[in-house]
C-alpha cells in the first residue's frame, strides 16, 4: 500500500501528492510513487485531476475516516507503465477513467452497471490528486483517447472521467429525451452537466434550479430553457406551474440531501422519472411518499465507463465543452486552497495541474 | 353521499353493503342504494365484489378513518343506470372497473398512469361489497366484456379489477420479461398473480417466496419455476444462490412492510428493477441504501386501467385463470366471516356475491 503522509526528499521514487488529514486539512506531501502491484494494473502519470463535490463531505467533517487519507479519484493522464496482462492500453496513450475500477466483462458490466462490477475496487486507491497514480483493471476501466489531445480539451476530457458521466447517467436514469421537460435540483458541476446531457439527449424543455447568477449563465450555455430560483415547497411549486400543474417528466438530483430528494421526487409527474446521483447522506424516503408520488427512481454511483467511448468521441469532434465546469485551474501544490474554494462556493470545480 | 350505518326496512330504493364500523367489526347494512349524481356517473348492479389484503390494514386497527366505513373496491357488475354523459358502456352492459376512477383522457391517462389521474376520485365511494355501486367518471374507468360472461369467468374478471392488475403492474414496473428472473416477495393474492403476469410476461425464472403449501401449490399452478421458503437476511442469500451470486433481475414487493422492501431491494442485482405494490405502512428507505443497491424502483397504486383491455381479452380467450386465487365464495350476507377468513389467513381471497 501507499504510505502516506511521510514527507521525504522529493528525489527517485517520489512525488507530490494530496491528502487530507482531517477535515478541512489538505495538504500537499511528497509521497512513494505507486508502481505495478498486479498484472492488471496500470500506472499514470496525472496531466489533471481536480477536487469533487463529493470530496467536500470529508473536508466538512460530515464522514469519518482513518486520517490521514489520499485524495482525488478524478483523472487523465499518459500511461507509464502497464502490468503484464494489460491489453487495451499500453505506454504512451492518453487515457480516460471513472472512480471505480471494472473489469467491464462480468454480468453487471455487460448490463452497463459498472460501478457496481463484481470486481469493483477503487480506481484511485493512491489518490489521484498526485502526479502519479496506479489504476487496478486496466482493461476493463481506461479508455484510450484517438491521439494526443490538444491542451484545450483537457479540461473537458477530466469531466467525463466523473462529473460529465455522473450528469449524463443522472439524465440517462430520468429518462429525458426528446418531447420532455427535465428539471434538474443542483447547480454545482454534476447539475450544470445534467443540464448538458439532457439536452444532448434531445430534451425539449430543461429547467435548471439555481440562484446564483454565475452558474444560471453556465445553465443556459448548457441548455437550460428556464431558471427556477425557488426551493423546497416553493420550488416543486413553480416548476408544477411551468409544466400545466403536472411536474416535470425527468427530474435529475444531483445534491444528495433529504430536501434536494424530496424536492426531486414531489418535482416529478406521476408516471415520470428521477435520476440521483448525489451521494446521499442522511437520506430517509418514506415508502408511502413514494408510493403515492408514482415516480420512478433510480441512481447511484454513475457507470461513468458505460459513457465512456462516446462522451470522448463528442469531445474530441469538439460538439460539447463540459470542461467549462472548471472556472478555476491551480497547480497541484495549491491543493488546500482548491479546497476552500470549492468548499466557500467562490468557484465551481477547481481543476489541478500537478 | 350514500348516508352509512342507518338499516332501513329492506325495500324499495335500499339495499345491503358491508360497513366497518371499527377494526375487527364488520357489518352488512341495509343501506341507501345510490342513484346517478354527476352525467358522468353509472350505477352497476354488483355481480361479485371480494375482500383485498389493503382492507385488511383497517380491519387491524392499522389505519385510522371515520368510522363506520362502507367497503370493498374491487367488483364486477352489470350498469343499471348511466348519466346523460357517459357514452362507452350502457345499461346492460357487463363491466369491470378499477379502484380508482379515471378520465382516461388526461396526460397521466395517456402516459399510462391512471391511478394519478388528474381527475382521480375512488371509484367505489359507496363500497363495492353491496349489491349496487355508483362508480364514477365510468367512461374512463369502467371496461365492457365481449358479451355477458360465463359463470365459469366471473372469478377471473374481478381478479382483474385489482389484484390480476396490481400484479400485472408490479411485473411491469420490475420489468419482468424473457431471459430475466423474478423474484417475488408476499404470497398473498397480489404476490401469485405477479408470478402469473411475470410468466405471461415472459420470465425465463420466477422464483416465489412462500411458506405455506397451499400457496406454493397456487405459485407454481401460475409459473413459479423455484420456491424459497426462508425471509429477510436468508431469503436474500437464497435468492442470491440461485442467481450466481448477483441477485434477481426483477423483483415484485407484494407485501408492504419495511422487511419485505428491504428484502425486496437487497435481493435484486444491480442495475434490477423492484415493482413495489404492497401499500407501504411505516416503511422508510434508506438514500444511502438504494445509492448503492444500483436498483430501479418504481410502484405505487397500480394503474389497472391500463392493463384491463388485455387482462379480460386473456381472461376471454381463456389463456389465464387468475381466479383461482379466490379458494373461498361466500354470500354477501357473510362480509364478516370473510373478513375473518382472509386476518387469520385461512383464505388467500375471500369472492363476495351479493
Amino acid at each position: 500500500m501507499m504510505r502516506v503522509g511521510q514527507p521525504t526528499n522529493g528525489k527517485g521514487n517520489n512525488m507530490r501528492g494530496a491528502v487530507m488529514y482531517g477535515p478541512g486539512d489538505v495538504r500537499v506531501d511528497v509521497r512513494e510513487r505507486p508502481t505495478i502491484l498486479k498484472p492488471t494494473d496500470a500506472v499514470l502519470r496525472v496531466t489533471a485531476s481536480c477536487v469533487c463535490g463529493s470530496d467536500l463531505w470529508a473536508y466538512r467533517g460530515l464522514e469519518d475516516h482513518d486520517w490521514p487519507v489520499p485524495m482525488g479519484h478524478e483523472y487523465v493522464g499518459i500511461v507509464e507503465e502497464v502490468g503484464s496482462e494489460v491489453r487495451s492500453v499500453r505506454p504512451g496513450d492518453f487515457v480516460v477513467g471513472s472512480f471505480f475500477a471494472s473489469d467491464n466483462t462480468c454480468e453487471i458490466c455487460a448490463a452497463g452497471y459498472q460501478t457496481h462490477c463484481v470486481q469493483r475496487e477503487a480506481a484511485a486507491p493512491g489518490g489521484a490528486q498526485s502526479e502519479f497514480l496506479r489504476v487496478p483493471l486496466a482493461d476493463g476501466t481506461l479508455v484510450a483517447t484517438p491521439g494526443m489531445p490538444e491542451d484545450d480539451l483537457i479540461p473537458s476530457l477530466l469531466a467525463a472521467s466523473d462529473v460529465l458521466g455522473t450528469g449524463w447517467f443522472a439524465a440517462v436514469a430520468a429518462e429525458a429525451g426528446p418531447g420532455k421537460t427535465v428539471a434538474v435540483v443542483g447547480d454545482g458541476a454534476v447539475g450544470l452537466l445534467g443540464i448538458l446531457a439532457a439536452k444532448q439527449l434531445g430534451a425539449e424543455r430543461v429547467i435548471a434550479m439555481s440562484r446564483h447568477a454565475d452558474r444560471q449563465r453556465l445553465a443556459r450555455d448548457f441548455g437550460a430553457t428556464d431558471i427556477v430560483e425557488e426551493r423546497g415547497d416553493d420550488g416543486v411549486a413553480r416548476i408544477r406551474e411551468l409544466t400545466n400543474g403536472l411536474g416535470a417528466h425527468s427530474t435529475i438530483e444531483a445534491v444528495g440531501t433529504q430536501e434536494s430528494m424530496m424536492q426531486a421526487i414531489r418535482a416529478t409527474r406521476p408516471s415520470g422519472h428521477v435520476g440521483f446521483v448525489g451521494v446521499t447522506h442522511d437520506v430517509s424516503i418514506s415508502g408511502l411518499d413514494l408510493f403515492f408520488s408514482g415516480v420512478h427512481l433510480h441512481g447511484g454511483p454513475a457507470p461513468v465507463r458505460r459513457f465512456l467511448p462516446d462522451l470522448i468521441r463528442l469531445i474530441w469532434e469538439r460538439r460539447i465543452d463540459p470542461g467549462k465546469v472548471f472556472d478555476v485551474t491551480m497547480p497541484l501544490d495549491q491543493a488546500a486552497a482548491a479546497y476552500r474554494a470549492m468548499d466557500q462556493r467562490t468557484a465551481i470545480k477547481v481543476l489541478l495541474r500537478p
